[in-house]
Parts: C-alpha cells; structure tokens; sequence
C-alpha cells in the first residue's frame, strides 16, 4: 500500500498479525468441534465427556496464551523480513496439531501415550517460538522495554521447556504428572507478574 | 506499533476486538454444520431437523447479541489491561461450549436435560461478562454517557442471569417454559430501547 | 474508539463489516468439507462426488457474489444503527443456511425437493437484503451516485427474487429448469455492466 | 468509506485483501480436521495417520506460500476492479480444493491416482494466478520495483506450472516422484532468493 520502493509489496507487520489471529481463533474453536453431543438421553453420556472437555478447557487456556503473547512480540517488529514470514507459518503449523493431540487426549481419557503425545504437542510450538522470537529481535525495536521484554520472555520459554521435558517422563510415573506439568506452564504465563520474572528481579 | 514505552508490546484495543470477531464468527457460524442434511430423499426428513434448526436460530440470535454487545462494551475501552484480555479469553471459552449445547439440545428434541444444559451455557457468558465489564469500567471513559451505558448494561446483565436461573426450575414443569426464558432475554436485549431501561428512567 | 459522545460504545461501520467478512468468510469455505475424500480407491468414486462438487462451485459463486455486493452496499452506510445491526445479522443468518441446502442439493443428486430446498435458500438472503438495503439508504450517502447504485441494485434484487420465484415450478418440469434460474441470477450479477442495468438506461 | 464518487461503494484493496486472508486461513486450518485421533489406544494407530500428517504438512507450506504471494501481489494493487474481485474469487475458489485434494492424498495413502488429483489441485491455483496478477499489473503501480517483480513471479509461476505438469506423467512411473515435483515448487518459492531469479540475473 505504500509507495516506498523499500517496503512495496511487502506485506506489513499488522497484516501477518491479522493472518496470524485467524488462523488462532480458527485453531482455539474448532477444538469444540471434538465436544460432540450425545446422541443418547441421561446425564451419565454427558458426564463421560470430562475428559474431552478438561482437555479443551486446558489447550484453549494455552493457545489463548499462545495469542497474547504472539502480539505482544510481534508489538515489538518493525518489519517484515522473510524470516519473520516463514517462523511465523511454521509457528502456526506447530499450533494447528494441537486441536488433534487435545481431541487425542480427550478419545485417550489422558492416557499415558495421549499425555506423551500433549506435551509434545505443546513442547512444538514452544520450541518454534525461538527463531521468531529471534528475528523479531534482530530487526525490532531496541529500547530498554523491549530488551526486558525479550530477556524475560526468554526465560520463560526455556522453563516451559523444560517443564515440559520434564512431563515425558513423569508422564511414565503418572499421566497425571505430565498433565500438572501443562498446567503449571499455563499458571506461570498467565500470571500479569510471573514468579520467573521474579527470581530474576525484573 | 506505537514506540511509546509504556504501550509498546501490548496488543491494542482493536487487535483484542479483531481476534473476538474472529472467535465470535467461528462460533456463530459452525453451529450450522450440525444441520446435517439428510442422505434420504423425502420432506419428511427434512422435517425431522426442525429442534435442530430452531436451536441454531436461537443460538444464532443469542450469539449475534453477544457479539454486538461485546462491541459496545470494547468502545468504551481505552486500555489493554491483563485483566481484559484474560476475562475476554474467559467470556469466549463460555461462548464457545453454545455450539455444543445447542447441539445437544437439537439432538435432544429440547428434552428437560437438554434445556437445563442449554440455560446453563447461557448462563456462563451472562456471568463471565461481569468481570470483564468491571475492568473495562475501571479503566475506560468516565463520561456520562460511558456511566450510563454501564448502569444499562449491569441491570440488563442482572436480569438476564435472574431469567436464566428462574428458567432451570420452570424446565422440571416443561422444557418450553425454560426455552421461553432463553428467548424472552433475546427478545430483552434485541429491543433497541429496551423496557428494562424504562423501568429505571434513563 | 471515538470521544465523541453520539458514537461512543457504538462499533463503527468497519466493524460491522469486518465481522460480516469473517461470517462470510466462513460460510463460504466451509461448504467443502462437505466434499469428503472417497476412502476407496478409483477414479469411479471421485466421479460420484460431480453432483456435490457442482452444488459447491454454484453457491461458493452465489455467496461471492453477496459478499461482494455486502462491501458495496456498506461502502454507501455512514451511520450504523440499530436496525443495520439487526437486519445484518438476519441477512448473515439466511447466508449460514446455505451450506445446509448446498449439501442438501449434493446428496440428493439435484433431486426436485432439494432443487425447491436451494432456490428457497437463495431467496432467504435475497428478501433479507431488502430490509438492510432500506436502513442503509434511509441514513447513508445521498449522492447521485449512491442514488443510481441503490435504484440499480433494488432493480437487480427484484429481478433475482423474481427468477428465484419462477424456478420454483419450474423444478416441478425440472430441477435443471430451477438450477438453470440459480444460474441465471449468478450471471446477471456477476456481469460488471448488469443487462438488467441496460435494459433502463442507467 | 470514501465521499470520492468515483470509488464511492466499492471496497478497497484493503477489504479484499482482509476477505481473502479470512478465506485463506480457513483453508490452511480445517484441514487439520482430516487429521482424526484415533479411539483405539496404542502407538501404531498413531503411526497409521503419518500420510494424512505428511500431506497435510505439504499443504500446509503450499497454501502458507501463496497467502505469502497473494500479499506481496496486492501490494502492487491501486484500485479494485470487477476483474480483480472476480479473479480473486476464481483463486479462492481453486485454493478451496486443496483440503479435499490433501484429504484424498492421506486416505489413499499416496496413491498413483490421487497424485494426480493433487498435482491438478496444485495447478488450477497457479492458474488462476495468472489472469489475477494480469489484472493487478495493468492498473497497479508501474515502478522499476513493481516491474521487476511481476516479471521474477510470472517466471516463477511458469516455472511452477511446468513442473506440476511434467509431475503427472512422473506420477506414473511412481507417485513419489510427482510428490517430489509439488516438493519441489514449494522449495523454489520459499527460498527468499529463488535461483530462478538468480538463472535470469534479476
């Protein structure tokens, strides 16, 4: 839209975030799909979907993290580089599974391979994170804000996967352990202050 | 976008509406996959989908009004708070089980089970809309008519939730009188000048 | 996003778009996940699938055809009202139907029933674009130019429910007489300098 | 938006470009529908879906490649004309195919026959390029910048359309190698300095 010889042709920071946000709010819908209706009267054939629906209610609390924290970081480009384009389909491949390894864990009843299969559905996006991460940096904005920012977020995705490597094999104790490990990742994101920051002290 | 520090980084007001459009849209448009045509010729089993079909109007209706209500609401932001992204992430989880719901209730023919399920799916959006109202109040525009479109909305909000409750009840007589509670909230909230407004004079 | 106290906490014209865009956007994808990948082999059963892919290609180009005439209606809209609201979210509604009636159309092999079925579902958005035409106009541009478009699209629009009408016993003849009529439309619309425009001078 | 009689009720570049985003992420996200979690528990179910996981991860990149090339086209747009919306509707349309081509792909496990069918899915977007980027050149901005790039894509979109053609017959010798031709395409287009341009020194 512009006519700066530099950027003509080139889609803008804001339109790969308004690709990038349909493509998440499709990703944290469609997962409802797997809820499916009994076709049966009584309560007990709606009770046995608990665990289709535990496993929605958790990955639509981490795609819905997966959606803050992309626009906050993409707050922080200030152009697009071909890089940039690609981590970011990448990303959104890797976040696109996990409507499948939710509906895997939910038809699963949190089995012990169904939780392998979640964490490492979650470790995917966690680990595609990294080289976005890294040419948003390389290209953005320097302050010192935007320095803190990508210190801390840093930090962060290293202790989510860690957690969640640490899941796998707990997962062989109890599934159970592995589940917990998601969880605690989703607490220590979601918290406005999270306690990693403040080990740290920033 | 902006370089200001203090913003710099956070999603805008428009980007969090933009991506509830998006969720909002899934929603309203994927109950309609569960009308599902039949493989048999005749008019007699196209007939046969009229619970469904009327639960997807009225579920279409329902989401329709949280969707314009949600933008009234996001006008009077001014700010992206934690708190507002996280109750809006909450509001669009409740808002993403009516699919399943109305789904149920099709499936159902409007059975007493199915209309409590349903009143219940309508309640959860009615209560996760308080506290989301409540950190928009608290940061947005403090103009009068800010102050009075909240007044509104809170009574509106009350009301709809009390209906609701009294609907759970009104379902052991007959799941028509529970069903009637749902529509009389839509009827409430699609009047322009609504008679709950009225009432109170302003 | 405005101050100003007539507006505020009212969501502008592009917003009412966007989310119509989305809606739209939805109807019309989704209509090929009716197109189900055969499970055996041979040519002979993707052959099998041409009534259903036919049905596809005519609505994804009838549903084309509304969005597009959608943006230029709201490109006349300056004001969003109550009744914009409303009757956009009817004319979205009689929209989300036709994914219904177009897997309809396919399964029953372009049968008499489903024929009436489709043409029914063709003439829902079309009654419904009257209404919303009519609010538009009513607060919207006043130009000439604005004054030609909607003289020329209400002509269209009363010619289409006109044809839409027709095709109805004519699918008693048969169904190809009703598709034919949906055909027809499509190609009156699709035409940038519409017969029907010529045929009055304007 | 727009008072300018001359552009008066017809939608900009921009909303075309947000309708066919809208369109386009749909497409790359429902086709992770076909990948289905298996019920039965154990790891070889999970082994039996990797050609619907391998055909999907293919589309996947493809689609991601021309929302990419759409982008980077309609930057160059300056004005909507009925070609352009209509032509755009046309490489919806083909782009619309691909989850039902892909999900053939994965339940036939690669077969002979639907390497063809994929390969056609492949090619019909590729043609359905060319008369949309003839469209945007011919009104769109005539800069060095603009020139050069139109000239690198139609080789590009030539080179691709030869290579999906020279895949059919290959398929028969063995599907691999018409899997390898759509592998290939996509490799061309992702590298950011394509050696076809390199191979004309522009």
């Amino acid at each position: 839209m512009s006519d700066d010889a530099t950027t003509e042709g080139h889609p803008g920071v804001g339109r790969v975030e308004a690709f990038s946000d349909g493509v998440i709010a499709i990703i944290i819908t469609i997962m409802v799909l797997e809820l499916k209706a009994p076709e049966e009267a009584g309560v007990e054939h709606l009770w046995r979907l608990w665990p289709t629906f535990v496993a929605y209610a958790l990955s639509f609390a981490y795609v819905g993290i997966y959606w803050v924290n992309h626009h906050r970081l993409f707050g922080h480009a200030r152009q697009v580089t071909n890089g940039l384009v690609w981590f970011n389909l990448v990303l959104l491949f890797a976040l696109s599974l996990i409507p499948f390894s939710t509906a895997y864990l939910g038809t699963q009843h949190f089995s012990r391979d169904a939780t392998l299969v979640y964490l490492a559905s979650m470790l995917f996006p966690g680990l595609a994170y990294v080289p976005l991460q890294k040419v948003i940096t390389a290209t953005g904005s320097q302050s010192s804000v935007a320095q803190t920012y990508h210190r801390q977020t840093t930090r962060k995705g290293i202790v989510a996967v860690a957690i969640y490597l640490l899941g796998m094999p707990l997962s062989f104790v109890s599934p159970w352990l592995g589940i917990g490990c998601a969880l605690l990742v989703a607490f220590l994101w979601f918290l406005p202050k999270s306690p990693i920051d403040g080990m740290f002290g920033d």
